[in-house]
């Protein structure tokens, strides 16, 4: 993986593509959203589809962040601690409930399949990044 | 790792104490916080010291954060994507930025080293989360 330069920080930065095929090839993120003035992080796992983040989820705050077009921060990272090395990727943009039954069925033959409670999780959420940045150490 | 019950979700609900000692053998977490009303969240290492999460840094937007007293919403979290299994922390509190000399010098004794730009990192944040907690799936 390379990086296209360095940030303030001397982040290694990652393109664009880089990001995309890092949020393509990673089961597990962390979806972070503001929730009675709380910033509110919990790991999901997803799918990186069409050049969006798919969640499956039940009734919960997430699906009412995603309900009232809540701003969401989706974080992707990996590290190996003996090396000090690592990456990570924040995408940024507005969630949606997915609520049109073609989409619905699109999504549902992705094969996600929730972790925990996967028989009350029918609901999808649907983020199309507008931001999409990463850095990498190593 | 005993969960203590299971949550509206169906995740195990791990006790404060199995939550500190994640804390204190995970070496990365993810700091997210809000800035200029955006969420933002950085993977940083850290250590979990006397019940108070430290972190060293250089100026920039997470010591500004913690300058302003702001709420922070700290996570950890490990996973097993064969398995589907995993647990997550969620430590929550007002960070504050370390002044006082002779605490810098404990902190410094910690051996806490950053990944990264270690040669500017000579500030300390630090968190004592007022609330915290755990899940994990199994």
């Amino acid at each position: 993986m390379e990086s296209i330069g360095v940030d303030h920080a001397g982040l290694g930065i990652l393109d664009r593509e880089t990001c995309a095929r890092l949020l393509a090839s990673t089961p597990i993120g962390r979806l972070a959203f503001i929730s009675d003035g709380d910033v509110v992080v919990m790991p999901v796992n997803f799918r990186y589809h069409e050049g969006t983040i798919v969640i499956r989820t039940a009734v919960g705050s997430k699906l009412e962040a995603a309900a009232r077009h809540a701003q969401m921060t989706f974080e992707i990272d990996q590290w190996d601690d003996t090396q000090a090395a690592g990456w990570s990727v924040i995408a940024k943009g507005r969630a949606r409930e997915v609520l049109d039954d073609a989409e619905v069925e699109e999504l549902s033959a992705l094969g996600l399949r929730p972790w925990a409670d996967a028989d009350n999780k029918h609901r999808w959420i649907r983020i199309r990044p507008d931001e999409l940045s990463g850095r990498k150490i190593e």
